[in-house]
C-alpha cells in the first residue's frame, strides 16, 4: 500500500499535479515498520477499509504539501487492489523458482529411472507395467504446463489498479490514464484498459490458476503417499534427522512433505470457489463481495508457495526402490502380462479367438494356482502358434511398454525447451 | 462415444492394423439413435462405466471382423475423455457466438450512451457521476476477455485422450502415437505431448474458464437488476408478450433474463471446485474423482450456454431512461458534486484548505436544506476565487468525467480489433 | 493445546499412572506466553504437526518425572482437535451472545414497526405491500434457528479426542475410556463414544452450522444494504462519528456493518466445502485432509464472530424512515394494489371475471396516466358491485396485509420462549 | 407441484373458499402424465418459471370453477419449494433404509471381525495393530450418527411453503394460517411458523447433512479401496458376475461399488456450497439465488441415494482376508510392537528409560537384519526385568489392542438401541 502511494505521488509529481517535495517527504515516510499497525486495523474496523487509517498515519509523518497531495485522485480500492496485486507479483518468483526446481527434479527422475518397471495401476487395482520414468514424466508434464501459465500471469495478468471513486479518475482532468501508465511503470505492473473495480477476471483467473497448480502437484503427491505405503514401498522421501520419524513407532516413515502438499492443496477449491463466487460485483464497487476476495487470494499464495517449497523437497529427495517395485510387479505372477499374449497370439489365430484363450488360460491358471506360462503351453494355439520363446518375450514386461521411451523423451524435451 | 470409436477404427486401418471392412462396418453401425440407451445404462451401474455396454451393442451390430477390431488399444477412460472434449468443442460455438451478440449489444449501447449521465455507485450508495456508456464498456471489455480466453481454450486446449490402460499404448505396438494423431486429425482436437489420464490440467483449466465466463456474465446481470428496480428504473429488458410480466401484478418488470443469467452463474463457483478439487487422482487411472467430473463439466457447459443466451437476450433488448439517470442523479441535488467543486477550490486555496471548506459547505447545505451552490456562493473563497461561472461549471456533472471518454473509446476499438 | 496436556496429566494421575508431583509441575509450567512459538512453528514444519514442537518445549521445563508422563497415551491428534473443540467451545460463547443481541434488536424493530407499511419485493420489483415489522420477524425466525442450533451443538458435539496413534488406547491398558471420561470432564467437553480421528462428522457439522448461521446474517445484511441504497432510503446504520462517512464525498452513508457482514459471509460456503470435502479420511490417520481442515474451521469460527458483532451493531443502531418507506410505497400510484381489488370484486363477480377486468382497468390506467381508481369507478361491476367506499378499502395497503400480524406475534412470541 | 396445488384446491374447500366441485375436477386432472411437459418447459424459459404454464395446461384440463379456484393464495415459489420438500420427503425414505442396510452391515462385520488382527494405519503407513472389528464400528457410529440427522430432518425439518406473493398471504384474508396448517397435513410436511421464501435454512441444512452423509459414506469407501489394493489385499467387494472384472485384465477386481460411493461423495461439496451461497436471498424473493438452489438439492438426493444403495452393496458383500491382515501385520516383523514393548519395560525401569532403550534395539534390530525379540533380549534390562515371556506377551499384537473389545460392544449396542 504504501508502495502505490508513493508510485501515485510520483506520478503526480511528473504530471505537474504536485511538488517534487511532496513525493521527497513522502519517500521520506514511507517505512512500513514505523507505521502503528494496531492502529490502522482499528480504524480498519470503523471505516470498512484500512485505507483510511494508513492516509491519517502518513500525514502525521510527513509535511503539509505531501499531505495535501498524498492518494489524490485514488480511491480505496485502488491501494488495496494494486498491492494484492503487487503481493501476488512478489509471490510468484519463488513459486515459480521452486516449481522449477520440483520439474527438474522430475526430469532427473524420468530419465534415471526409464527402465524401471513398475505395475501401472488403475482404480488402485495392478494393471499392466509401466516405468517409473513414464509416472515421472507424467508429473513434469504437469508442472511444465502450470509454470507456463503462472509465469504468463505474473507478466501479463497482474495490472495496476487506478480508477478513483467510480472509475473515471475524474479528479485528475485529463491526466488520469498518463499517471495510471506511469504508476504501472513504476511498480512493474500492467497498465489496464480500464479500471477493473467490479470486474474481477483478473483475480479470478489468478485463483483458478494457483488451484490448478496446487492440484498439479497434490497428484504427484498422492502419487507417492501410495506408492511410499508400507505395503507397497516403491518411494520414500528422504528422511533427513527425525524427519518424518516417530519416537515411539520407529518403524514409521512419513511422507511429510507430500502430505505438507496434500494438505494445502485440499483448501485449494474453497478458496478459489470463493474468489469465483465473489464475481458478480454491483455497479462501480461491491458492497462485500470485492472485501472478501483478498483473504482467499493471499491464502492461495501463501498455500501454493508452502506445496511448492514441500513438492520441491519431496521430488529431489525421492528415494526409489527398484526392487520392490518388481516383486509388486510379480505379485499375481504373470497374470499382469496376459493382455500382452492375447496380443501376440492375435496376429496368428485373430484378436477375438486370442482373447478368449487368453482368458480361460488365464481363469484356469488362478483355479489351478499354476503359472499361466505353463497353462498356455499346453493350447496347441500357443505352443505351435507362439511357441516357448516368442511367448517369454510375450510374457516379458519390458517388451511391452509401447510408446512410454518416446512419451518420456518427448516431455524431457520440452522441459529443456526456452519456456522451462 | 461413437464419434471416439469410429475414429480409432479408421486410424487403426490407416495404420494396417485392422481391415478397411472393419471401418465401413462400423460407419454403416455408428447410430446413435438405434442403440438401446436404458441397457447401456444398465450396464454402466455394474461395470462402473458406459463403455462396455456400448462396445457390447456394437459388437452385435457389426460383423466379427469389426468386432474383433472395436475399441483396440484403448480403454474406457480414452472414450469418455474424448467424448466430454468433443461435447465441450461443439458447445463453445454457440456459446462464443451468443457472447459475440452479447458483446456486440454491449457496444452498441457503451456508444450510444456515451454521455448519458447517471450517479456512480460504490457500496450501492451514490458516489460520483459517470455515463452509462462507460458501464457498458466495462460490460464488454470483460466480455470480450473471456471470449478471447474460450476462443483459444477451444483451439488449443480441447484434447484427445487415447493411452490404453496404463499410457503407454503397449497394445497397439510402436504405431500408438501415430493412431493418436490420426485420431486428433479426424475429430478436430488438439493431440497432446503425452495421455492425460491423471493429469487432469485441461478439464480443471476449461472449468476454471467457463466459472469465470459466468462471473463476468453475472456481474453484467446483477448490475441490470439493480438498475431495473423500481425504485431506480434506469434500464429494464425489452418485455415482449408476457414476457417477465404478472397476472394479478400487473405493475411488475421482472427482469427474466437477468435473474436466469444470476442463477446459472450461481452455481458455477460449486461445479468449478469440485472439478478443481478432483485433480489429485490416483497412479494412472483414479478411484472416485475422474468419474465425479464429467457431469460438472458438462453442466457448466450447458450453464454458461443458458446463461449466453439470456445474456444476449438481455443486452440487445435492454431499454435506457435517461430521464430517470438524470432524475436519481439530481437526487441528492448538488451534493454529488462536492468532490468537483473541491478539485476546482483547490488551484486556488490548496488542496487541503478546499476540501475544508467543502466539507464543511456540504454540512450546512444538509443541515440547512439549501443548495449547495447558494451556501458556496456565500464564502469568499468560493464567490471571489472561483465566481458563479466556474461554480456552475464545477457543479455540471457532464463536467467531471475525468477520462470516461478515452476509456469508452478504448474498449469500443479493441473489441473491434481481430480478435473481436 | 496446553490444557489438553494438563488435563490428560490429571487424569493420569487420577488413574493411578501417573504421580502427583508430574500434575503439578506441568500445571507450574504451563504457561503459554513463556513458549517459544517461533521454534514450535520451525519444529512443526518438519514434523507436519506443532506438537511434537510442544512436548520438547514443555520437556525443558518440567522435571524427569513429568517430562517422562508428558502426553503419555496420547497422539498427536489427539491434541490437535481436542484443541479445536476447545477454541470452538469459547468462540461460540460471545458468537451467541452477539446473536442474541442481533435477535433481541429484530424482535424490537418487529414490534416498533409492525405497521410500517413498504412495499413487498420480489426479484427487486416492488410487488404487494408488507410492513417492516414482518421483514424484521422475518430476520429474528432465522437468527433465533441458528442461536439454537449453534448453542446445542455447543453442548453436544464439541467433543474431547482421546485414541492414541490408532484409536485403540493401547499404551493406556485398560483404563483409556476412564481417561477420557475424566478429561471430557476437566475441559467441558462431550466424551464420544468412540475416538473420531477419521470419523469427522464433528467438524462438518460444526463448519455447516457455522455457514448456515453466517449465511442467515447475511441475508439480514443484503436486505439492509438494499433498503439503505440512495434510491430507497428506508433504512440506515446509525452513523456514529465518521463512520461510513467519506471526506470526499459527504453525502455517501455507507453500510459498514452491513457490508462487513457479508463479506464475512461471502467466504463461508468455500471454507464449508473445504471442510466437508476433506471427510474422506484414510484409515486411522488422513494424508493431507486432516491436516486441511483446523484453519478452514477456525477462520469460520472468526468470520462468525465478527459477522455477530457487526449484525448486532447494524440492527441495534437501525434507522427506519417511514416517509420514505410510504413514500416508495406509492412510487407506481395505486398499481401495487390491483390484486386486492380483484379479490374484493370476486365475491360479487367471481374470480376470474374480478382478475380480467382489473386487468384491464390496470392497463388502460397506465396508458392513460390516469389514476386506477377513476378507471375501476367508470366500471359498472365496480361502481355498482362494489362501490367507492368498499373499493377505497381494497385500495388500502394497511387492509391487505393478510396474517402479517398473526406471523409477527408468533415470531415475537418463540423468541421470547425459553430457547431464545 | 400437482400434489400442491390439490392439498391448496382442497384446503380452499375445507375453509369454505372454493366450492368442493373444484376439488372434485382437479382431482381428476391430476394425472402428470397427461401433462405436455416440453410446453411446461418452454413456458419455464419464458416466464422464469414452469408454475404458470403448468397452471395454464391445468386450466385447460378443467372446468371453469376449479380453474378460477387454482393456485388461489399462493406464488409460484410456494408451489416449487414445497414440491422441492415432497422430493426430499419421498427421496430419504429409501436412502435412510440403504443407509440402515449398510450400518447393519458394518455391524455384522464388526462382530464378526472384533479380533481379526491386522495392522492399523495412519498417513498411510503401519502404525499400531487394531482389529478389522474396531475400523467396522468406527464406519458404523458414522452411519448411525447420519441416520438419525436424515431421520430428524425428514421429520422436523421439511415444512410446506406457503406465503403468497411476498409472505403475508394477503389473498386469504384471515384464513390463510388454517389453510397452510391443512396443507401440511395433506402433504405430510411440517408447517413452518412463518413463510420461508427467503429464509433458507431449511434447503440449506438438508443440503449440508446430504453432504455430511456422502462424506461419511465416502469414509468407508475410500478405505475400502485402500484395503482392497493389490498390493494390501485385505477386503474385496463381492464379484458377482463380471462386476468390476475387466476382460482383457483378469487380474483386476476393480472395486465398483466402493468407486462409486467416492465418485458421487466427491461432488457434495461443491453442491453443499452453492445451496449455502444461495442463502443471502434480496427482500421477499431473490434474483438468481433462489432459482440456482433447487437442482444442486435435487442433485444431492440423488447421489446421496445412488451412494447409500453402492455402500450398502459394498458391504454387504464385503469379503474379508485375515491371511492378509496378519501377513501385513508381520511386514515389518516385530517392529510394530515397539511401542508396546516399551509400556511393559516402563513398569521396571521408568517410561522415559524404557523409550530409550527400545528406541536403540528397534534401530539395531533394523539395522543388523536381526529379530527386534532377538536383540532386546540382549539387554539385561529386559532379561531380567521382564523375561522372555512377558517379552512374548508385549510382542504379541492380540495384547495390545487397549479398549478396542469395549468400543466394539459399546458401538453394537447403540446401534441396537432405539434409533437405530
Amino acid at each position: 500500500m504504501l508502495d502505490f502511494e508513493l508510485a501515485l505521488m510520483r506520478a503526480l509529481v511528473h504530471a505537474g499535479l504536485a511538488p517534487q517535495t511532496a513525493a521527497d517527504e513522502l519517500a521520506g515516510a514511507s517505512d512500513a515498520s514505523a507505521l502503528d499497525i494496531g492502529a490502522i486495523g482499528r480504524s480498519s474496523g470503523e471505516k470498512g477499509t484500512p485505507v483510511p487509517g494508513l492516509l491519517s498515519a502518513l500525514r502525521e509523518r510527513v509535511g503539509e504539501i505531501a499531505a495535501a497531495h498524498l492518494h489524490q485522485g485514488a480511491t480505496s480500492q485502488d491501494v488495496v487492489d494494486t498491492a494484492v496485486m503487487l503481493i501476488a507479483r512478489r509471490s510468484l518468483s519463488p513459486v515459480l523458482d521452486d516449481l522449477a526446481g520440483a520439474a527438474d527434479a522430475c526430469a532427473t527422475l524420468a530419465q534415471a529411472n526409464r527402465d524401471a518397471l513398475e505395475p501401472g495401476r488403475t482404480l488402485l487395482q495392478q494393471a499392466l507395467p509401466l516405468t517409473f520414468g513414464l509416472k515421472a514424466a507424467g508429473w513434469l508434464a504437469a508442472l511444465d504446463t502450470v509454470r507456463s501459465e503462472l509465469s504468463y500471469q505474473r507478466d501479463h495478468l497482474l495490472a495496476i489498479q487506478l480508477g478513483g471513486a467510480v472509475g473515471t479518475l475524474a479528479s485528475l482532468g485529463d491526466q488520469g490514464l498518463a499517471i495510471a501508465a506511469d504508476m504501472a511503470d513504476q511498480l512493474g505492473l500492467v497498465e489496464p484498459d480500464l479500471p477493473w473495480h467490479t470486474n474481477r477476471l483478473r483475480p479470478a483467473q489468478l485463483a483458478s490458476s494457483l488451484a490448478i497448480t496446487l492440484g498439479a502437484l497434490a497428484k504427484i503427491a498422492r502419487d507417492v503417499v501410495l506408492l511410499a505405503q508400507s505395503e507397497v514401498g516403491e518411494v520414500a522421501e528422504s528422511g533427513g534427522a527425525g524427519r518424518g520419524g516417530s519416537s515411539t513407532m520407529p518403524h514409521k516413515r512419513n511422507q511429510v512433505s507430500a502430505v505438507a502438499v496434500l494438505a494445502c492443496a485440499e483448501r485449494a477449491p474453497g478458496l478459489a470457489a470463493t474468489v469465483l463466487g465473489a464475481m458478480a460485483q454491483e455497479h462501480e464497487r461491491a458492497a462485500g463481495a470485492w472485501q472478501a476476495e483478498s483473504e482467499p487470494l493471499r491464502e492461495l499464495l501463501r498455500l501454493t508457495g508452502s506445496a511448492a517449497v514441500s513438492a520441491r523437497e519431496m521430488l529431489t529427495g525421492l528415494t526409489v526402490d527398484h526392487a520392490r517395485m518388481r516383486a509388486n510387479l510379480d505379485l499375481n505372477g504373470q497374470l499382469l502380462m496376459s493382455e500382452s499374449v492375447a496380443v501376440a497370439l492375435a496376429q496368428s489365430i485373430g484378436r477375438a479367438r486370442a482373447q478368449d484363450l487368453v482368458e480361460q488360460a488365464t481363469r484356469q491358471s488362478v483355479d489351478d494356482g499354476r503359472p499361466l506360462r505353463e497353462v498356455l503351453l499346453e493350447l496347441p494355439e500357443v505352443a505351435d502358434g507362439l511357441g516357448p520363446e516368442r511367448l517369454d518375450e510375450a510374457l516379458d514386461p519390458a517388451r511391452y511398454l509401447g510408446v512410454t521411451a518416446e512419451l518420456i523423451d518427448r516431455t524431457i524435451e520440452a522441459h529443456g525447451s526456452p519456456r522451462g
